[in-house]
């Protein structure tokens, strides 16, 4: 284990971090709301865990296990640190919730610990959601984007932060591609915003749920989250531009290289549109007795479909409400989530079609025990290896899905709260049902449950490992 | 596909049926309660139903496919027919709750849909009760015991109806020991029957609930289950015994055959006995504050685990009211279930290990990237076969536990009965939580969910494929 460069690289994502918080720090001082010197100070204690950056290590080798651990240090000091300046402002009393809330912000999971986002500053709501827009693409993609360190070292961190399996050439072509991505990124995110002021929102609001969306994180700025605004066309706007960012960026990457039919090609892409279809119409004809017809139960039921799926969480209508059939079918959503190499979190739409494919496999073996099938995805067969890895990512997300719910279970809140609370954080979703529903808030929890809250959205947005790592003895021994 | 033999088969298993019959039959003459005739009656469509069985054909090839149709199509017909003499006796008076109540009863799931169980008649209620003590061990593993047809024929039905992955040897030594075993389990309850007389019980009842345990089914006769007779004898015989009807059958066939060492190395064993010493012990702490002290909250701990776990469905507590602490540790006992080869349902505990270890597995790969770790169970590697086969077992469980939710959840009940309704019958458990707790029944749910919930109960006792393949096309089409 190379201690002296996971510091070294460490420290230098340090220095990024101070250099992120000169945003907020110039909001602070154009709405005069004295938050300055909480983001200063931040930015002071940024720096100092910048320093080992000043020390370039003799030894440069990285290998699978320093970049995962690089990323699980780098994660958590940012929410750390990131989340000095809602303690130091006073705005939020205990340290735990301002972890919570930037852990939530960086892993754009957007579950929240307020119980009134509307009396926040103003430069606190804008750095609460940037964090989303800064996580969505990765802390650390950024970190590289900026360094320009495009060698052989920094394949492993790159493959620890980006989601989804590591299935054929999709992996190789990312890490050549960062700034491509990046301008895919920023110029969906210039889209929306524009798109968001013709509707009549305000420039703050605009921006604030552009970085919400793009990150597919959530947080807003009015407690009544989107469905305060009640306009149909910012509906569609949000609901649309969600749907964008729960896409494969691979698919953007495609078309501004003019492959267009590689890209229509896509399976995951077909699958997510059309479970994103299903689900709309069904619950659109379950809700439509409480709505005033089928458009306003269309309207409402694709933007929580596309918030769930996306695992955004914005909401415009409180689903705990709805029947209990159209929340099931959200609770499902919530595990598929969206395409692999998206902003979104979950279980990621291409494991789940790997992992049905391969249950079916096995059933038509039981049928015809000497049928050779194979699994493909897009036109190609798959490796046995990706394939059972696949299968144990489900199986050890299973697991710590587990461990959560029961230590959560210990704060004895009801059955429904403690099991969603889980599977959205985990799956970066945000609201969950009950207590924790699209009208709830997470503050009710004890210190410990958000302890693990805070960890289960930084397994889910890591993709488990990275974190998991942390926990094994075997990587801390010396070798 | 031999039709003939599939209809030549499931006649002669007809005609056990019908033969099984004489047993309530009897009762009810003793009891002079009436319900001869509609047991005569129930008789009489059996055998009609078991003439194909003097028609033998010539060709006498049977293959895995065929086994599995054979054992679905005589358990959707032994629980259609072995439904009538509770709706022509008039007690239960629609056709759908018979048919529920009987699939529960044969599938030794346990659960209910009977408001007021202790005023039915006594030949009904051990008729009841007697469908467990079949459906334990097997309906068509009693038929070919009977029959004495040990042929390579009968592999594949036995196969098909017997509970775990197959593993290793342990099938070829189970179809050449079907009466060893029939042996063990009558002694086992016949030893039961005597221990339950000497704690005070009734004939009637002693005999009804060691059929309800060597089954790990649960039915009763009392509205209050165990928790009716008070007696922390009753409570430990009845919960030991669960334990032991829960163990892999193939320990009590080593020590029968005084290979106690072998016996002892079963891994599955040990982490069964381990897992229920480490719940009972958590939820005893849990829930000590409401009872008189750490004796008592042991005993009402040990016995709801054993009853989960085992998932017999016995309850002497309503853990409805527990802390969610212990409700959570309940429901994951669900789904893990029995040994493999146990009366027991579940995912069961050899299959949850192998899920695990190869998560474990994947893991060290990931860290470790040229590791080489093979799984192991009682100290022999497993083919890669075997654990992708469990792999994609547990995924097609997933996924028929997915659509049966969605389907129940049209009835609109809540988030917890809807959710646990369907985990308990899946698993064969009986009670669930909210409306379908240990307190309460399914008789409120529609139709539509209770076949549902049936075709639920029938997959989990027959390990999914044999349900499943009745709804493939392919199997349908003329070859």
């Amino acid at each position: 284990m190379n201690y002296r460069m996971i510091l070294y690289l460490t420290g230098k994502i340090m220095l990024i971090g101070g250099g992120v918080l000169l945003l907020p720090l110039a909001v602070s001082f154009i709405y005069g709301d004295g938050c300055h010197w909480a983001f200063l100070a931040s930015m002071g204690i940024f720096m100092l865990c910048g320093i080992p950056a000043f020390f370039k290590p003799k030894k440069t080798e990285l290998f699978s296990r320093e970049g995962m651990i690089i990323v699980s240090l780098s994660w958590i000091l940012f929410s750390l640190i990131g989340g000095l300046p809602f303690f130091l402002s006073g705005e939020i009393h205990s340290f735990i919730d301002c972890f919570f809330e930037t852990v939530s912000g960086f892993t754009t999971t957007g579950s929240t610990i307020l119980r009134d986002v509307e009396h926040m500053s103003k430069s606190l709501l804008f750095w609460r959601s940037f964090t989303h827009w800064i996580g969505g693409m990765g802390v650390l993609v950024f970190a590289m984007a900026i360094f320009s360190q495009r060698d052989a070292r920094t394949t492993y961190i790159m493959r620890a932060e980006m989601p989804g399996p590591k299935i054929g050439k999709l992996v190789s072509k990312w890490q050549f591609s960062i700034r491509i991505l990046y301008g895919i990124y920023i110029a969906l995110s210039a889209l929306e915003f524009i798109l968001l002021l013709f509707g009549g929102m305000s420039v703050f609001d605009s921006l604030v749920h552009t970085f919400g969306t793009a990150g597919t994180g959530g947080f807003g700025v009015r407690n009544a989250s989107i469905g305060y605004y009640n306009s149909a066309y910012i509906d569609y706007v949000i609901g649309i531009f969600m749907v964008l960012f729960g896409v494969n960026f691979n698919v953007y990457y495609l078309l501004t290289a003019r492959k267009f039919l590689q890209a229509a090609k896509s399976d995951e892409l077909r699958i997510y549109l059309g479970i994103i279809a299903a689900s709309t119409l069904l619950i659109a004809l379950n809700i439509m007795k409480m709505c005033s017809g089928f458009a306003e139960a269309f309207r409402y039921s694709f933007f929580q479909v596309a918030s769930i799926i996306t695992t955004t969480g914005y909401a415009t209508a409180d689903f705990n409400m709805w029947p209990v059939f159209s929340q099931m079918i959200l609770v499902f959503l919530m595990f598929i989530g969206a395409c692999a190499g998206s902003t979104g979190g979950g279980i990621k739409i291409i494991r789940v079609m790997i992992l049905v494919k391969s249950a079916l496999r096995e059933l038509k073996k039981t049928i015809s025990p000497r049928s050779v099938v194979s699994i493909k995805s897009d036109g190609k067969a798959l490796d046995k290896e990706a394939i059972s890895g696949v299968g144990a990512y489900f199986i050890v997300y299973m697991l710590v899905m587990f461990f959560s719910i029961l230590i959560v279970s210990l704060d004895n809140a009801d059955f429904t709260t403690t099991v969603t609370s889980v599977i959205a954080t985990l799956n970066n979703i945000g609201p969950g049902l009950g207590a924790v529903g699209p009208a709830g808030n997470f503050a009710g929890f004890s210190a410990l449950s958000k302890l693990v809250l805070s960890v289960d959205m930084l397994a889910g947005r890591l993709e488990l490992y990275p974190i998991l790592i942390l926990f094994t003895s075997s990587v801390w021994k010396k070798s």
